[in-house]
C-alpha cells in the first residue's frame, strides 16, 4: 500500500489529482486482454445531487403511500450529510462510521452526534460485531446514499414529533410500537419497489440531461479498447434500460444519428447479471432479442457471437464465451462489494473502483494538510504524555485537555468533507469502506474516464508495501543516508565555495 | 501501516531490532487494564528445531504405525526447509505461498518447486479460492512446521519410489490408490494422535531443559505487569500440562524452591479454553481442583477467587469475572487465527502476536537490503518497458529478459530465508500471513519478553496509514519541500562559505 | 390409522361419504376453544376446472410473453389429466408421482408413461432422494395442478416439435439449449407472475360467480363456532383481495345488504401471512386500515382489538392476542406443508386438511371394490409363486404374466381416477401426499362445510393404531372368536330350529 | 400398516410370535440379491440386563473419576426401569416419551413421574419442538440403555441430596452451578469415554460368555443366505473388536477349531463405517491387513477380493463393490436412526430391524388384551359423554372420572412393561419409535435368527394399508357382507335343520 509512484502520468497534462488513477497492487495494463465494464455509475455516472434527490423524493412518497406521516415530505434531499460505508444499526436506529474492525469512529441519531459516553453505552468497547448482518446494514454504495440520508431524517422527525415517545430501540404511538428494526424494514421495502417498480428508471428516462452525465469521451476510451483487447459489459440492469441509457450515452448527436451503435462498443453485453451471484454459481445464461428486448426461450450454447446481448450467466461463462482467463480480467465498477470484493476473492480478477467522490476528497486532503500535520503533533504529544504519564492529577488533566483538542481538530476536518466526515477516514483512523477497497481493488479512480489519459500500456506500479519491521530498518537507514547524503553534499558545496 | 515509529524504544540500550516491538495499530500501555497470555510458543517458548524435530520423529513413528512403509523413516527434520504460513492442496499435494487474495507465490510438490508453467496449469490464473476449507489447508501455525515439512517427505517419497505410479491426484500401488487427500488426511490423523495420545506432552515433558527456553526473566514480566493491572492465562492445554509447564518456568532454582508459586502471578487462570470456540459461544466453565488436576463438577458462579484455576468457558466469562471489557485487555499469542484474529474480530480486544522468526527475518531483510533495491529497479525498468512497449520481438525479448532476471533476484532473497522463502513476502509481494498479521494484530513481536525493554506507561504510535492517493498528495508536496529545503540550505552554506 | 369409526355421524342424515370428516388422530371438538380458517381453497372453494383454467391460460399467455412459441397456445387445460401431488424432475423433465420413502409408483414424460425399465434406467432402484429440492420439485397445492399439466404440455410439445432435438436433459435448437431446469424455471416465474402481478386476482375478481363458490352455510358455520370458541382468519392473500372474496362469500343477496359485515364473524383477520414462515419466525405484525386498505405504520402492541385486521405476524403472535394455547385450536387449511405439517410439527396445533378431490375419490373407491378385490387376490397368489418357486423357467414365466396382470389391473384402477391416477395411492401403495395426510392432518374432509353436520361437542374418534405384531395377535385372536361366536350362534339357531 | 399376514408363517412349528417376522411394507425374500448385516446387537445379541449392568457400572466409575461424588456409586442398574426411545430434556432434566409429533405422554424427574399439570407448565400444549436437538437428546439405541437410567438416578441423587438446592434448570452446590445441560454433557462424555478408551470392549472381551449369546444358528443362517445372494457386514466397530466377538460368534467348540473361519460367511466385510455418515458421503475406503489388524495405506480400488476386509467407506462403494443396488439389499440392523432410517431414505435398501425387546412385548400385549379393550371401551364411552356433554357441572364431573380412569389404566397397562412402559405405545397412542420403526423398518423382528423360519423365498405380506376414508367404504360394506352373508348362513342352518 503506502506511498505509491503511478508511473503512467497524465501525458502532457499538467498534474491534475483529479485524472491519477491510485494504485493498490501493480498492475501492467499491457497484459490486460479484456475490459469489463459496470453500466450504472461506472460508464453512466449518475448526476449529483440531482439523481439522488430524485430517489429520496421517491422514497419519501412511497412511505408516505405505505402510510407514514405526510410531514416527512418536508425533508429534502441534503447531499453534504450523508457519507458513503455508514452502517445502520437497526436495533438503536444509529448511523455509525466504522473502522474494519468493527471499532466505531463516529455514530448520529438523526442529525444528532453521539458523545463518547453514549457510544460506550450503546456499543461496549466501542465495538460492534459487524458480520451480525441481522444487526448492523452496510451503506455501501452510491444508489445508498438517499437511504442514508432518510435514515437521518425518519429517526429526526420521529424523535422530535410530540405523538411519539421515545424508547430504547424505536417510538410508541398508541397501541403501535415502530423499531428502528420495522423502519428500516420500511425503508428496505420502499427502496426495493422504487427500483423494481421501474418508477427511479421511468423518472430517469424521462430527463436524461438532468440525471446522467453524459460524456463524449466514453466512446473514445471504448474504442481504444477494443483496438488493444475485448470489452465486455456487466450490469444487474435490465436489457430496455441498459439500451436507453447507453443509446443516449454514446449518441453524440443528431446529426450523427447514422454513427455507429452502442452495442458495437462491445464484444459481449451482459445485462440482468445478478450480481454478486454472478461471480459464483450465476444464474442460466439467455440470449436477448434485442429487437423485442425479450428473452429467447433456452440458453445459448453456441460460439459466441459479436455485439450479441445476453442475460444472466456468470463470470465463468463471460471468460469461456470470450476466450480469456480471470487474471486478464480488469472489471471497472463502482460496487466495493458486488463488483469488486467478489471478482477479486472469488475469481481473482483484476479490479478497478471508480469512486467518484475522490475528486473532492483528494482536494480537500490537499488542502487541510496542516491540520492534518497539527493532528499529527498532537498525537505526538499525546505519546509523550503518556510514557512520561506519572499518575498526577495534573498529568491526566493534560492527557485530557489533549485528547478532547485531537477530537476537536478532527471534528474540524471531518467537516470540511461532509457532516459524517470523509468516505476515507476519521482524524488518523481509517474507515471500513476505505480497507476494503485497500484490499480488494487493484486500481482506484474517480472516472474511468481517467484511462484516456494513460497509453493502454501503461504499468500502474505500486510502492512496495513495507510491514512495520521493514519499515524500522529502512527509515533508520534512510536517516543515515541522508545524513552522510547531505554531509557529503555540504562539503561539495563548501569546497566549491572555496574556489 | 506504512512507516512506523515506535515511541517507546528500549531504554537505554544499544538500538536491537530483535528487541523492538512492532506497531500495526497505535495503542497506549497505559490504557491497558489487563494483560492475557497463551501458554504454548507464547510464555513457554519451544526450542526450534529441536521440538519440531520430536514432533517429526513422532509423526513418522505413528505413520509408520498405521501402514505406511518403513522407509520414510529416514526422513530426518531439517529446519531450513518449511515456512510458517504454507497452503498444502490436498488434491494435487502441493504446498502453495499465497498471498491474501489466494495468489499464487511459489509452490513445491515434494521438495521440486513447481515451474511458472506448472502453477498456471494447476492453478488457472494462478490464483486459489482459499475459503475452499475442503481442498486448501492452511499450515499457520508454529506447531503445523513439522507437519509442513512431512508433506514435502512423503510427497517426495512417493513420487520417488519405484512400487508407486504417479497419478494427478495421488498414487498408484497395485491395487490401492493413495490419494493426496488420504495422505493428508492420515498425516491430520497423526498430528491429533500425537497431540491427544499425550506421547508428544510426555516427551517434553521428560526432558524440558531440551525442549523449552527457560528465561528468569518471565516471572519479572509478569510481576511487573501485575502491578499495573490484572494477568490472566487462556491456554488450550490441560491443566497438568500447564502446571508442569510453568512450574518449570517459574522455577528459578532448587534454592529457591521455596519461591513463589506459579499461578499467584495470575489473577485468573483458564485451561482447555477451546480457543478459537472460546472467542465466541465457548464451554461451560469449570473450576479445577487444583490438588488432584480434576475438574470440579458443575459450573462455577459465585465471584472470582484469586489464583483460581478454571477449565472452558469464553472470553466474556473472562472480562466478567474479571470486570474488564474487550478494550482494556490486551492479548498475546503466537496463533495468528485461534489468538489473534478471532479475538481481534469477534470480541475487540487488543492484540499481540508473538512471531519467534522475526529477529531472523529482520536480520536478512536488513542485510539483504541492496538485492530488494536491485528488485526494485529492475521493476521499475520493467515498468519502462512495457509504457514503451512497441510490440517488436525485440521489445518482447527485453521484457521477458527482465522478468527472468526479477524471478531470479527473488529465488536468491527467498533463499536467504530459507527453502520456502520468507514468512512475510516473495519478493515485492506479501504473504496471507503478513496479511492477517497486518489486519489483526495490533502488536507484533519476536518475544513477549520484549515487552521488558518498555515502561508500562507507553505509547505504541503506529505512523498513519496514507492510501495511495494520500501518499502521491503528500510526496509530491515532500518534493517541493525538500527540494526548497535543499535550496535555502545550500544557500545558507554558500553563504557562511563566502564569510 | 387403520379402520375408523368417526362417532360424530352427520345427523339424521341419511350416510353420505361426501359429508364425512375422517379422523387420523382423535380430537375432542369440544376441547377447541379457537377455530383458524386459511381463505384460499378452504373457505374460497375456485371452483374446478374453470380456475385451474384460467390459470393454465395465463401461464400460456406469460410463457409466450416471455419467448415460448405461440404454438403452445393451443393447448387447453384437461382436468383429467394432473394429480395433486406429483413431482417434476427438473433434470429429466419427468412428472412423477412416488411413495413416502421416495419409491417410485408412476412416471410420465409430457403425456407418454415411462416404461418399467425407463424409470429403472432413470431412477436407480426405482428410487429418489427427495430432498434433493434442486433437482425434484413437489407440486403439492391446488393451485399447482395447472402447472402440473403445463409441464406435461411442454415436454409433449417440444418433444414433439421437429424443431428441436430431444436430449436427455433438454432440447437443442439451433445454437440454444433449452434444459427442463430452465424450462422449469420459465413456469415457475411465469407462477410467480400471475400471482404476483395481480392478473390472476383480477380476471378471478371480474367474474366471481365463475370461479368461487358461493355457499349461504359459510356464514352459518362460522357463526356456530363463533358461538362456542374464537375464530380467525390467516391467510396469504393482501388485505384487498380477501376482503372482496370475502365480502363476496358472506354477502347473503342485494336485499340483505345490511347485513354482518365479514370480519364480524372473526375474532381476529390476518393477511399477508407468509406461511409457512408464520408458524416459525413470522414477520413483523403490523395493522390494516380497513378504510384505505394500507398497513398503519408501526408493530400493534395493544390487547386485542376485536375484528381488527393485521398483516403479517406469526403463529405465537395468534395465540398471545386471542389468548390461546397450541392445543386450543383447530387449523382448518388446504395447503399440506404450509398449513398443516407446519402448523402441527413447529406448533402442535390441532388440523384439519380440506381435500376438494375427496368426494370423487372415495366414491370411486367403493365402486372400484372389485378390481381392488382382484388386486389382492393377484397379489396373495404371486405370493404363492414366489413362496413355491423352484427356479423352473415355467415357474418364473407364471411369475413375470401374474406381474404384468397386477400392472395392468392397477393403471386400470389408476384410469378410473385421472390419467395420472389418484391423489392417494397406486395400487396398493400410498403415495407421499397420502403419507403426509396421514401423519399431520388429524382430521381431513372435502369441505369445511361438513362441520355443519356434527355438533360442535363431537368427538372424533381414530380406531386405535396397530402395529403388524400387534395386530397379529389380535387378529389371530378374532379369528378364533368368530368361529366360536359362529358356532355357538348356529348351535343356538340349530337348537332353536329344533323346536 | 394395519392388519399383517406375513405368509411365510414358520415351517412345521407350532405357531409362536417370537419367531415371527413382522411386516410395515411388502417384501419378496426371493427379490434380495444382497443380505447385509450390523453387528452389534444383531449379530452380536449382548445378554441384558449384563451387559447394561456392565455399561452402567463404568458410567458411574467414569463420573465419580471426572469429580462425581461417590454416593452415586450405590446405585445398581434397574432393568425394569428405561425404556427405549426416551428423550431426555436437557433443560429441565425430565425424561420424556413423546410421540412422532412431539406431544408428551409421559414424563419423569428422576424418578417421580410428572403429574399432568407439571407437563402442561413445562411444556406448553404438552409439545416439545423435537428438531430442538440441542436440548432434546433422544435415546434410541440399545447402547442408550444404561445412559437413560443413570439420568434417572443423578436426577433422583441430587434432587434428594441436603447438600444441593433444587433449581429450575439444575443445582446449586455453593459456588457451583450444576444445570442439567452440563449433567448431560458429563454423562455423554463419559458414554464416549467407556466407548473410546476400550474399556467397555476390554470388559466384554473378558467374560464373552457373559455378555455376548452365542447361537450355533448364526453360521448356519449365513450359509443359507450366501447360498442364494451375497452377505456383507457393515459395522461401526473397529477391526479388532469385531474379529474378537465374530471369531466367539462363529467358533463351535475346539474339537471343530479347524472349523470355517467365520470372515469366509461374509462376501465382503467392512470396518469402522462410521453410520449413519456411511450412508451419505462416508469416509475413505481402506483394505485392513487381517494379519496385523492394520489398515492398509492407500485406497482399494480393484475389483472385489472375496473375504477382503475393509475399514471406512459408504454404501455407493458397497454397492459397487458387490455388483448390487438398493432395493437388491436387505439390511439388518438395530439402530432405528443410524441402521434403519439412513439407508432406507437416503439409499432406498430394503430394511429389517431387529428390536430384541419384541418378545416380550408381544407376550404382554397378548395377555393385557382385556386392559385394552377395557381402554377402548372408556375411549368410546368418553366419546359418547363429550358429544352429549350439556355443560352440566354433572357431565364435567362425569367426564373428568373417566379420564381419571382412563390414566389409571393406561398407568396399569405401562407397568406390566416396565417403569416407563412400552416401547412402542402409551395406552392408545403410539410412540416416536414406533412411528419410525413403521415408517422406515420393511419387516421388524426379535432377532435376525428368525429368518431361519422362513424359506428365502418367502414373500412377507403387508395388509394393504387403508386410509381412514378408505376404511369407513370397506367397513361399511362389510358390516352389510356380514349381515347378508350371516343371515344366508342361517337360512342355510335353518333350512338344513328342517330336514
Amino acid at each position: 500500500m503506502a506511498s505509491v509512484e503511478p508511473r503512467g502520468e497524465p501525458q502532457g497534462l499538467e498534474q491534475d489529482w483529479h485524472q491519477r488513477i491510485f494504485v493498490n497492487r501493480s498492475l501492467a495494463l499491457g497484459k490486460i486482454r479484456c475490459f469489463g465494464f459496470d453500466m450504472d455509475y461506472t460508464l453512466a455516472a449518475y448526476k449529483s445531487p440531482a439523481y439522488e434527490a430524485l430517489a429520496f423524493e421517491l422514497l419519501l412518497e412511497r412511505l408516505v403511500c405505505v402510510g407514514y406521516p405526510h410531514e416527512i415530505l418536508r425533508y429534502t434531499y441534503d447531499p453534504t450529510f450523508p457519507t458513503r460505508g455508514l452502517v445502520f444499526d437497526v436495533l438503536y436506529g444509529n448511523l455509525l462510521k466504522v473502522d474494519t474492525h468493527g471499532n466505531v469512529l463516529l455514530g448520529a441519531h438523526g442529525f444528532t452526534f453521539l458523545s463518547e459516553a453514549e457510544i460506550w453505552s450503546f456499543y461496549p468497547s466501542k465495538f460492534i460485531q459487524r458480520d451480525n448482518l441481522q444487526r448492523f446494514h452496510i451503506l455501501n454504495t452510491l444508489f445508498n446514499l438517499p437511504e442514508t440520508y432518510l435514515y437521518a431524517c425518519l429517526v429526526d422527525f420521529f424523535s422530535g414529533c410530540s405523538r411519539y415517545t421515545n424508547c430504547d430501540t424505536g417510538y410508541q404511538h398508541g397501541n403501535l410500537f415502530m423499531s428502528f428494526r420495522s423502519l428500516f424494514q420500511d425503508v428496505t421495502d420502499a427502496m426495493d419497489n422504487i427500483h423494481h417498480s421501474g418508477c427511479l428508471k421511468e423518472k430517469t428516462l424521462e430527463d436524461l440531461e438532468k440525471y446522467v452525465e453524459k460524456d463524449a469521451r466514453i466512446p473514445i476510451l471504448l474504442g481504444k479498447m477494443k483496438e488493444v483487447g475485448k470489452v465486455f459489459l456487466a450490469t444487474n440492469s435490465s436489457y430496455n434500460y441498459t439500451d436507453a441509457i447507453m443509446t443516449y450515452l454514446f449518441g453524440v448527436g443528431e446529426a450523427e444519428a447514422s454513427a455507429r451503435p452502442w452495442r458495437s462498443y462491445f464484444d459481449l453485453i451482459v445485462v440482468d447479471t445478478h450480481k454478486p451471484c454472478f461471480f459464483a454459481e450465476g444464474t442460466v445464461l439467455r440470449q436477448v432479442n434485442t429487437d423485442s428486448g425479450k428473452l429467447r426461450v433456452g440458453t445459448y450454447t453456441g460460439p459466441h457471437q459479436h455485439c450479441a446481448v445476453y442475460s444472466g450467466g456468470s463470470s465463468d461463462v463471460v471468460c469461456e464465451l470470450l476466450g480469456v482467463r480471470g487474471k486478464d480480467i480488469l472489471y471497472i465498477g463502482d460496487h466495493i462489494f458486488g463488483d469488486i470484493l467478489k471478482s477479486k476473492k472469488q475469481q481473482g480478477w483484476r479490479t478497478c473502483l471508480v469512486v467518484p467522490e475522490l475528486s473532492r476528497e483528494v482536494d480537500i486532503w490537499a488542502q487541510e494538510k496542516e491540520r492534518m500535520e497539527l493532528l499529527k503533533r498532537l498525537d505526538m504529544h499525546l505519546a509523550d504524555l503518556y510514557q512520561h504519564m506519572d499518575g498526577s492529577s495534573r498529568g491526566l488533566q493534560v492527557i485530557n485537555s489533549t485528547k478532547r483538542e485531537i477530537w476537536r481538530v478532527t471534528r474540524e476536518l471531518d467537516l470540511c468533507y461532509s457532516t459524517m466526515g470523509s468516505l476515507f477516514r476519521c482524524g488518523f483512523r481509517q474507515t471500513l469502506f476505505s480497507s476494503q477497497l485497500t484490499r480488494y481493488a487493484d486500481l482506484y479512480t474517480a472516472t474511468c474516464l481517467n484511462f484516456l489519459h494513460f497509453p493502454l500500456s501503461s504499468l500502474f506500479l505500486a510502492a512496495p508495501e513495507l510491514m512495520p519491521h521493514e519499515s524500522v530498518v529502512e527509515q533508520e537507514r534512510a536517516n543515515l543516508d541522508c545524513a552522510s547524503h547531505l554531509l557529503s553534499y555540504s562539503r561539495k558545496l563548501i569546497k566549491r565555495s572555496h574556489y
